[in-house]
């Protein structure tokens, strides 16, 4: 097994301003192939510790992955520290400065000095290109190690990471490939996950390694085998997970539950008109966040106050009077308000305390209504879910399109979630 | 300064499965207090290298704090280590006895043998009380170096840490307190605003780091002092700053674009109403995350197709035809009609092409037109921001509230962030 660690650099991590997640993103990714981090060195921008520790990371490991440092500012120092540690001056270099003028020239912007010194890298250095960032990556041998150093942008990391594998593979030689298969899913907790499999006994091969992901709103289930050879038994244990909690599965890979909705529609040519109270806009946000969702989403409508709910959509005055803004009879005025101002096929509506005020002692906070459906078919469903408001926020938005999903795909089932939230 | 670093443990922080949130969590509550962590290591549950690893950061540190392994299982091996480092064999501690059977007590639960691996702590070392968990906390000094060890429950960590500091002053003697003073901006980019300050050639005072984190759609500047006694230089620079761009600063601490446009709104009693093409939602979604927001926010139109952009908003068909869906005048009769249907003082509206699709020779992707304003007073801004998808949206929904403050403010300037994305 390859000795490879990280060094991750950053006062910005060290102080606590930002939770590392990027040290995780680069373990899961090498981890699906088999690869495994022996240790992490996290440290702030100096100068002197970090040339000390470089130098003794590239001591004991075969690969040393950097993270952070390759910004434009004067607190950005990798470029420096490496080329200290390889014993090599730092020196322009054209690939990179052909980069960064690009990356300046695509945005009307002109290079300025900042930018430029993000082109002063080790001299003989190995680009990594980044396709997202002004910053390169870049490579260089210090004895037998392999050091690589990756920018501290999530998402120029994660476009980099392919790369980084393959300069790790073309340093370490043949390694066997491992696997990895992502089930996406929504409306099952960890625990309850792990519980049904061990209640199913099912004979889980020794060769498949299980992993959860929880995340809001989703949770990934991983099945990785350190070897493509055991790909059958990989197969064998997703059929498993399927027919133990089938429904609340939403994809594999990276999907959403708003493209998983989006794709439903188009398969039989509808569109959905969202209807937001407590989550504002949120679930909009989620559909649109998806590249082509203008096929299948037209119009939303979020109706933050009453008179807005009465105006826009119909809701009854009345209604809203006797039964409260947070109810099942004003969800459904919602849901007909939102299919009869988009000519939408289906409408989703949710209206609830999102908190930490509004709450009162027969609505406590977190109690929310939902309703979905089309003409003629309009469902409903109160849930009491009391969390922190942006966490409540993306819950109930997500299992207001998981019923659409769920109604979609002709299912009467809840997700697991619910069972413990209803109202009293 | 003391020297204070981490040790944190576990193959699920490895892993990638789990992101180490903990380490963040401690270097706050020490930094609230000016204390600083210089040094962090990770590793996984092997008992070789966490004794190797824990003996040498016992000869760099005044204080280690461990994260991490005092729970029941096999895997947790915190107390043999540092027993091992510390040269002192395992006993049952009496107190940590005690208080596992009164946490057993408690839950109705009888003593097993799991549990009671939890009092078999390093001879002599002294208890740090967990009041939420079964894990008590312990430390022990290892030459001039005190270690201590903490769980790796955040609930629990977090209950620990006020204890933790008590112990670490108790070893460190008096230390002076640092500050940290932190300010949001939007429009600025990292190298933009390095450049403005060199440029400057501001006489900057050495007690005072300046720090850049660029998020999008928001950059965080920070000032730190190691001493509160340079409180002085640090109010010089952060004037400094706000002469050199106050414009782009939206606030101090955590304030986001959307707090701050709710609580101008609030100052004179108005609200805003959105309109949204291709932001899909978003900025009422930003808006309403806000504690409070239904005070200044009550309604919002994601109208994503010419139709509803017509049926709700009262766009002229005509226009939507001569000019396209991507134009100021369609922004300027989406804003009219938000104005008209909310009953809202102002309004903002965006249509653009987020990609990756929908482009065209006239108007590429990230081609967008922003409108904001209010009764005969609209105004607009076409800019083209050829960025991914989501962060497009991201960065139009933050530039569309900035130029909402800016307006409720006073100002006519514009973040420099446009000057280089002004439409051809």
């Amino acid at each position: 097994m390859p000795d490879i660690q990280l060094l991750l650099t950053g006062n910005e991590i060290m102080s606590g301003d930002t939770v590392d997640s990027n040290s995780a993103m680069i373990a899961q990714v090498l981890g699906e192939q088999g690869l495994h981090i022996r240790r992490k060195v996290t440290l702030g921008d100096d100068p002197t510790a970090l040339r000390v520790e470089l130098a003794d990371l590239a001591q004991r490991a075969d690969v040393v992955i950097v993270n952070g440092g390759l910004g434009p500012t004067v607190d950005d120092l990798t470029a420096e520290i490496l080329a200290a540690v390889a014993g090599v001056p730092l020196a322009e270099h054209g690939d990179a400065r052909a980069h960064i003028e690009t990356w300046c020239a695509r945005r009307g912007a002109t290079v300025n000095a900042a930018n430029l010194k993000q082109a002063l890298l080790p001299e003989g250095c190995r680009l990594v290109p980044n396709s997202m960032g002004s910053a390169v990556g870049f490579q260089l041998p210090v004895g037998d190690c392999l050091v690589i150093c990756t920018p501290g942008v999530p998402g120029e990391l994660r476009a980099m990471l392919p790369q980084v594998l393959n300069r790790m593979a073309e340093h370490l030689g043949d390694f066997a490939p491992g696997d990895v298969l992502r089930l996406q899913t929504f409306g099952l907790g960890e625990s309850t996950a792990q519980q049904l499999i061990t209640d199913a006994g099912i004979d889980w091969p020794a060769s498949v390694d299980l992993g959860f992901r929880a995340g809001a709103p989703q949770m990934e289930i991983k099945l990785s085998v350190s070897d493509r050879a055991h790909a059958g038994d990989q197969q064998q244990c997703r059929e498993a997970l399927y027919s133990l909690f089938g429904d609340h599965i939403i994809g594999q890979g990276d999907t959403t539950l708003a493209q998983r909705v989006l794709e439903l529609l188009a398969a039989e040519g509808s569109s959905l008109a969202t209807a937001e109270s407590c989550t504002g806009g949120l679930i909009a946000s989620m559909l649109t966040r998806v590249p082509g969702s203008s096929a299948g989403f037209h119009a939303g409508f979020v109706t933050y106050s009453n008179a807005i709910k009465s105006s826009l959509l119909g809701v009854s005055e009345q209604t809203l009077e006797t039964e409260g803004a947070v109810s099942e009879q004003v969800v459904i005025e919602m849901v007909q308000g939102a299919l009869g101002a988009s000519g939408s096929e289906y409408a989703v509506a949710v209206s609830g305390i999102a908190g930490p005020d509004g709450g009162g002692p027969d609505k406590p906070v977190g109690t929310v209504w939902l309703a979905w459906g089309r003409e003629g078919d309009i469902r409903t469903r109160g849930l009491c879910w009391p969390v922190e408001r942006t966490l409540f926020q993306t819950m109930i938005a997500a299992a207001a399109l998981d019923m659409v999903r769920r109604m979609l795909l002709g299912l009467d089932s809840e997700p697991r979630y619910f069972a413990q939230r209803s109202q009293r």
